[in-house]
């Protein structure tokens, strides 16, 4: 616990666009302002804004009215680091440390702490920032909801909203003409959005990281499927989904492919490979970044505005190197140290997967 | 562990509509059908079905499509009770207990388990059979979210989506026209729709049973926006909101209201009031049964579908008297006895209530 | 034609809050500042800004991000007209005419045209000022679709769809619980939100103000229903439905109700009546507000946009004193006397209404 | 006028999906069962189910609670043509004329009168059916909107207001990001769904068919927003959409990116080139499949009942060889000859192009 109140506090956005970091972000100011008397300082677009000092106050009228609006007021990047900072030097582009100019910069507008919203990258900076001795504290974000440090991250469940709505969509079109219909989602590491979405859209198929698949097992779902009188199919495919015997397998059969423009991501691989190997017509669609954005749902704002609440009051408790986190029913704190160690995964023993096999999901193993 | 493997099962959905109760029925069949290869049961309207032996046999293909639609294929009702039900002898109405005919009933269908789907009333009725013998599991429906047993209970996030939205019209006329809007939502001892909705959808002024509300209170919220130069307030009001002073005091006031017609619940009471008392133009919604229907959201499907595909695999091992629950992360197992003991409310120090009052939401008190 | 181009417009917003205001503000800030070269002063809160002098100037960053966004962020009221304005005098409330002050208030901020957008009472005073030699255009706005100037008017694709999607909530509690659902929508003289969301939604029965209704024939209707297997029923009643033999004869009836708090509008009164006469549960919704407000539908903005656009091109013509409306395909121009003079209603015979019929739809006549 | 009444008709769908299908069947099969007391026969996947005679009757009961619903509850497929048909002789694929097995199959099932809902295709067949002597009147269906025989066509609305909350959506990550974010839309011969999605969601470019593009001027368009502080660009490209010079530039220039698997339809290709020559960080989404799936709006669903039952009135009044129209605001009937014969595109001098210019958008022309 701190001696003399604070202040004055730094805010920034980190990394990737996420349905509800303005939620964030308002709750830090009106928290701040409200709750604290303290002022808040947004850095503009992650951590360049500190290096470059571009910064401008933000009162609780600023940040009124964009609590449902997606992205973040602040601008964000996932691309400046000022521990590793591209500089030109003698005409050349060099990395440098430019850490000091950031500090000097949150120094002249009066910061005594930083509140850092962001994902693994931009969390990692932050525990640099707090072990350099500047007093941090951090808020997580990843639309993949696969950090082990917490039940759930906010934007998780906007993007889950949206991947189910477009499977609602295929259904539709996947009835109607008895197609194979293929949606790849995000997930490069872990399936939480293909499984979940994959449940709640009713997919036949869901193919995640976690879980190496076999295109034969795949085409014998869609077979028995068709015996069963059914005869179209939903495929989900997290972009990091992977064929059990390696990579190289599909790429190989690809190489064949008659329309090389088809090819791509691992969504138009299966895509292809399961018109050719079933017969069926098979349509692809990848929904890209149609995740990252539009208003949060509820559930979404209601986490994030927790989120930026307990972050600030860990500043005002001196509880810095902390990041916040959710333990259900409970907003606790870890340190930044153990938050971005671990990928929280798709176990294939969890009741979540067995609920999907249970009413008939395969997941192609 | 039962020694002899179930082949047929019963399910019946009782009590209020509530989005997810379709993906529970399919779940139930289709985990029934292909994990365990038994035959499933419906019984019609509640335990209405079950007396009257009105019931159907659903295969895979009957519960085909229905888990993205709001109601129950199966219909419901919360007024037959097979240990009170009413029956008229010589000329007269009386309570009779028939709950041999329904035990009758379910024999005569083969029935060796009864999956019910239900809140208090009807997992009371669950219990009582398991008591006299009948092989029996809770699923737990409310969408109030107010049972302790369980984290969450489906059809909440649906009802809090849909509470949110209409906030987020609300606030748009609200600031047109520097209003007063008035939401009355869902929650008659648990104020949990009006105060995550409240959080949502950014209210002013939150007001729910846990927390007995002044109306000087409310107005000096509403003042001390003015002063701050906000011309509109958004107020949700669980229809349990209760003033502190006690109901009467509300009630008197209003007895004095020249315009009878816009009596009625807390909703327009409260609204009547902040009219007169701050002057301001004040308008008054009701959301009434749009929280009960629609498409249920991508939480709600997911959880429905963990606990109907939990509650078979309870029957498969035999253990009865039981209600699935959500612990996050896993779906776990309550004996019913538990399960409908007691009410889960918010508490008036939870974090969550907390964040509320960060961002700057009067409660009222 | 003028002869000197103008460089300084005025717009305003007037009456009830309706989706896509903030569109057309935006399409006559643009026009006005990309197309022509004029800037743009706001007044706020219709016509009262004009009056008090409560303008700000709009460029196009000022409208920069407000097309999806419903309400009007000039504000708007139904309250202040030049011409009768509440002033006090001598301690007394009186009327006064105003309009020379609101003229003053124009020049001195060297408007050159006014841009009214509002519905009947605002566009009768744009009318007003253009006889009095100032040069004004006016742009239409009323939710209900009922103006015979125009085929459609903005904001009415919103709450139609509003109303569709409450009927589509509505639908699965009725079917589950086997009930007569009724939605009371907005339209006091004119049925077009009842009529098209009552086919949308599917209603089995469609109260309109031009229709009058026989509570019997709508029984009749449920009646046959029900002998039809259907054990529920949607009825969509729009605020201004009237009974066929005079509105007294339901108050009558009404005035027996053993619940006085259940009174109210006709949607309630109606309801009260169906489950007197039917012994069917019902329920009664009222929409209200909820179709005022969100955010504007693809269509909405496109038609706002169209008509903001336009308005500025007949400023930039000289061509005052008119109305902008939409003759499918065009956006046309008609004097404001004619436009505010004709209600546009359902006409009985039309194939809208001929259509509801056809797929069984009551209109209780 | 036909003498004797029709009892019988039947009813397929042809082409590709389309929100509103099932609205249609529902409106045909509702009218010709209580207004004319006429049953109705369906044909599956189109004219494939007449040729191989694979057909259901359809009751009310049948299409009960369908009108909501995406896609058609029919089947439908664009393979199958009577008079071209694909039939194996001698061990050869040839085409063969089967239309006389199609007429047996109708009489067979007693059908008087067929109703063709279909697009180009279909509706070409459906008149040689009439010119054959076979009763026959066809409903239009594109969702590209593009049929100079009709205002409007249903499905449509609802694909604009797909594409434009996709817009809605691209547009936070777009300004967070300071990205150019392009949305590549349907629309082949004629760009509505990209122009009115544009305007819609604010596009800042637009590229249609209609209009043929210069990268040069899309870039001068990006560059003048940075110069005006606007940070990121949306642009929305119509699958037809061609640049000034020819295809051949484009595809030359695309020869030389270094990432062939980005390549693809003319989003893609776009994206490339402006990402190169604009230096910004630029995202293609390819909305395809999602434009046809999901429960019709409305809109769609009034439309597509209108057209339902005016075709049913066509058959009893035995106008046949008709299509049914909008010509707001009435549903009227064209020959299917002419019907079938002109494409409906966008006119560059459109007051709908002229307002998206007067805002601020570009055509890149």
């Amino acid at each position: 616990m701190r001696g003399k109140p604070i202040k004055r506090i730094g805010v920034l956005t980190g990394g990737g666009d996420c349905p509800g970091l303005n939620a964030v972000i308002r709750a830090v100011v009106k928290t701040a302002n409200y709750e604290y008397g303290m002022e808040v300082i947004g850095f503009e677009d992650g951590f360049g804004g500190l290096i470059n000092n571009q910064a401008r106050k933000l009162a609780a009228a600023d940040v009124s009215g964009i609590l449902p609006r997606g992205g973040t007021i602040l601008g964000t990047s996932n691309r400046d680091n000022p521990f590793k900072y591209a500089v030109v030097r003698d005409g050349q582009k060099v990395w440098a440390d430019v850490s000091d100019r950031a500090f000097a910069n949150a120094r002249e507008h009066g910061i005594e702490a930083l509140v850092v919203i962001g994902g693994d990258g931009s969390l990692s900076i932050a525990k640099e920032f707090y072990d350099k001795g500047f007093p941090t504290v951090g808020i997580p974000k990843t639309i993949d909801n696969d950090l082990s440090a917490t039940d759930v991250t906010f934007g998780f469940d906007t993007a889950l909203t949206t991947a189910t709505e477009a499977l609602d969509k295929l259904h539709t079109t996947a009835e109607s003409h008895h197609r194979v219909m293929v949606l790849e989602v995000m997930g490069r590491y872990a399936g939480w959005i293909a499984l979940e979405s994959g449940i709640a859209g009713g997919a036949d198929i869901i193919l995640i990281p976690e879980i190496p698949f076999s295109l034969e097992r795949v085409c014998e779902k869609i077979n028995s499927r068709k015996a069963e009188g059914k005869k179209f199919n939903i495929v989900v495919v997290a972009e990091g989904a992977k064929p059990a015997g390696g990579e190289m397998v599909v790429r190989k059969v690809i190489a064949d492919s008659p329309d090389p423009l088809r090819l791509g991501g691992i969504g138009n691989q299966v895509g292809n490979e399961l018109e050719k190997l079933t017969g069926m017509e098979t349509r692809v669609t990848v929904l890209g970044h149609l995740q990252r954005g539009g208003s949060p749902t509820a559930f979404d704002r209601i986490l994030a505005t927790r989120y930026g609440a307990a972050a600030v009051k860990l500043v005002a408790e001196g509880e810095f190197g902390q990041m916040v986190c959710l333990r259900t029913p409970n907003i606790e704190a870890v340190p930044l140290a153990r938050a971005v160690k671990e990928l929280r995964r798709v176990s294939p023993d969890s009741d979540l997967v067995m609920a999907a096999r249970a009413v008939g999901t395969s997941f192609g193993d």
